[in-house]
């Protein structure tokens, strides 16, 4: 056995053991009993404290000194390992204990005070995930920009000032666009009851439809969509609303988009470092060029419409241009994960400067929800009615997120790149989706992006799949395109 | 710290991390994608091997050494970490890592070998399984009788021999009573067509009833029936065969049975070495008496047929005597968890004998399907017609659980001896039976035993609660009166 052979045995159990703590994470969001919430966190914070001393051993520094890779993927194994390494020794192993600890219990607060309307019974609990995440981020830091160094957890090789170069690139043209939309005429939305059985069974076959395996697969209801897991068994969560199709139909196919990502990595790389999609930012890309570019293009739209009045009979628009329209209305509205793709942006840079004030100290959580309320406000025209439309709207604070919003908008950027070569290497696209084939373009993906995980860096798999370096132009052009054609600007 | 403060603290990471395994063979069962399964089986190989480490920790030894108990719980503690410790480090890791890899194979090898009746499939993962086990027994045994090591797994204290004795003294009595009974007329069994969606919907009321905490514990679907987990979260399945109700109903109970030992044990002991059941007998005895002295009785099951007419309307018999009779038909069948009170342990020593030969190298793997349907048809007096109502039936040896048979004929042993001091404790229990009220009974049975969890071993809880050390009397004296009643003998 070689340092590398060592590296990759010892690398692997390591991933199994993380992979575990993924299903137990699947678990409490999905069928745990409630009361097991405080027992849950001892048990997380036991296996984080295993992985945590796994990625941190004495152990993988020496044979990351020794190690000489045998071919290109070697070297991506061992770059994936150095970094994690790298990471890891600078948090002490009782910060993540602890951090698993607090962020289990917050979460559960959350999903109670988010239910109760009860801003009050999550704050102090937020604090201490606060307060651990700077402590964490000052570690990770090492005397330079704490925020900068969180973003590397989710975007390796990204700066907080890059991110808001391309966030103000694209505000003014955002900005431009909705207010020219929102001068239109409100088109039609649907109408109707759609019964959460009706849904549900149809998330199984979108799902399939866009190329979902649900034999290594399967779809649960939770509070916040979520996908998990990686290789053989990667599961997805949606969630319904009685009253609007649109939410669940676009979660399930969101998700759906995460989870191929991870069921299309070459089985070369089960279980190892480059098992698992290489960043947020490329995540979201897949969940986002499914959900949007594919899943509400005019083309697909026209093949759902049919599946629609065959499930539901009259859903309140007459014809697939109606609902091509109503499944991309641009309307006022709370909710992040139900924004329409011209004003998704916008919350994201919302959360983007809130979570980078926290973190700078600039903000405390005392004043959290009035900056939230005023800056919504500042952005959108109108005042947040409750919390749960409001700060108590996404998960992600309570687990200790920071630093992942902001790959929501670059997962958009690069869809967007993706997209464009998509459309050059998929000429007759609108045709298959027409008839709701997907084939074509989940098999480019697939070929050109997926199946890598992480043997390239995010930037260096966009620029390849796409054939140019990322930049928001493409995301910019196609949505002033699409959104100009459909409000007649 | 102190070295009991220390190993305390490392314990209590053990069995957190234990649970964790625990869980993930609970999401194995009941809603992990087919496709997963030899992932899942490198993730249990993994922990499992964290699992071991930390069992046989030399760290370990160094505590047990000097560390001192500050009270009788804690000398409990004590006992119970020292024997894992002892046995745990008798089984070199590689060979504790090889298991965990095979097991998790052969269990889905089982499930598709039982589902399509083809036997040849199963058997060769059967035969590695066997080897494995057989080289673990022989590790722990150190040169003793093999299986009687592998019974201290299962039911500490206890040896083959003296298991041997009790069936002795119970097979004439048992042979005799089966005998006679099946002389006589064989009374009506319910008949009608029983959905399975309210089949599921009356678990969750027997459940409660039984005073099974679903805030603690869900309910699912499984082949084989099982509960799993400990303190706070405490799962059962089930299953539903929509021609015979009594199927989902008394899996539920037994089910119920052992999770409320879980649930009760005092939280005192969450995640130590004294927070689960003492020994899989004692917990047997919990699910039969539930199940059988309990929910198969004349006063209960005079409750259960009000609830089954107003759930279903006519299910074939007419009043309540008939519907007790129905409950306890003994009558032909090959599924041991379908079997009667009185046939039942007819099947365990089936496999008790069988599983010993396995053991001892008496019996090979190939010819143990001809020494199953032989053996059957001795004591049941009819041949064996398809491999999953004989030696595929059940799940056991696929996951390697060999000494764990007999624990189930010791359950009922010791059922029949709680059952003796709970009428002597509550001496109006049938009409609060008859009501559909176990509040004294299964309160009798928390505070007398349940709550202990392992704080006392297994004989010693029995004699403490019942009186009287166990013997197998009572449980043969109550089938006796019953079933005589029953059948007018």
């Amino acid at each position: 056995m070689t340092a590398f052979d060592d590296l990759m045995a010892f690398t692997r159990d390591t991933v199994a053991l993380g992979e575990i703590a993924g299903r137990m994470g699947w678990d409490q969001e999905t069928v745990m009993p409630r009361g097991a919430a405080p027992q849950r966190g001892e048990e997380m914070a036991a296996i984080e404290a295993v992985l945590h001393a796994r990625r941190s051993d004495p152990r993988v520094g020496d044979w990351l000194a020794t190690a000489v890779a045998p071919d290109a993927a070697g070297a991506a194994q061992l770059r994936e390992i150095r970094r994690s390494y790298e990471r890891t020794v600078k948090i002490p192993a009782d910060l993540a204990t602890r951090l698993a600890q607090v962020t289990s219990v917050a979460q559960g607060k959350w999903a109670a005070a988010r239910a109760a309307e009860d801003i009050a019974a999550f704050l102090p609990v937020l604090e201490e995930v606060v307060a651990l995440k700077r402590e964490e981020g000052a570690a990770l830091a090492a005397g330079g920009p704490l925020y900068d160094a969180m973003l590397e957890d989710y975007e390796p090789g990204t700066s907080a000032a890059e991110i808001a170069a391309i966030f103000d690139a694209m505000r003014p043209r955002l900005v431009a666009l909705r207010a020219a939309i929102l001068e239109r005429p409100d088109p039609a939305a649907l109408s109707g009851y759609y019964p959460a059985e009706t849904q549900l069974r149809m998330t199984h076959e979108l799902a399939t439809v866009f190329g979902y395996d649900l034999s290594r697969g399967r779809i649960d209801k939770a509070v916040h969509p979520f996908s998990s897991g990686s290789g053989n068994d990667v599961r997805i969560t949606t969630r319904t609303n009685e009253d609007d199709p649109f939410n669940c139909i676009y979660s399930t196919i969101h998700e759906t988009g995460h989870a191929c990502y991870e069921q299309n990595i070459d089985q070369a790389y089960l279980l190892t470092a480059l098992g698992r999609g290489v960043s947020m930012g490329v995540h979201e890309s897949q969940s986002r060029i499914y959900e949007n570019q594919l899943g509400r293009s005019r083309a697909f739209t026209g093949w759902l419409f049919g599946q629609m009045t065959e499930a539901y009979g009259d859903i309140g628009v007459g014809d697939a241009e109606a609902f091509y329209a109503a499944a991309n209305r641009v309307h006022p509205g709370y909710i992040r994960t139900e924004a329409d793709e011209v004003q998704y942006n916008l919350h994201i840079m919302l959360r983007f400067d809130l979570e980078r004030a926290l973190m700078a100290g600039d903000l405390q959580v005392a004043d959290l929800e009035a900056a939230w309320n005023d800056r919504f406000l500042r952005d959108f025209g109108y005042a947040v009615d409750k919390p749960s439309n409001g700060v108590l709207q996404d998960v992600h604070w309570s687990v200790g997120l920071f630093g992942y919003f902001p790959t929501y908008a670059l997962g958009n950027v690069y869809a967007g790149c993706l997209h464009a070569a998509l459309r050059q290497a998929v000429p007759d696209l609108d045709t298959q989706l027409a008839a709701g084939d997907t084939a074509a373009a989940t098999g480019w993906l697939r070929d050109n992006l997926q199946r890598h995980g992480s043997l390239y860096e995010p930037r260096e798999i966009i620029t390849r799949a796409s054939g140019a370096a990322p930049t928001e132009a493409p995301l910019m052009d196609y949505l002033e395109a699409k959104f100009g054609a459909l409000y007649g600007l």
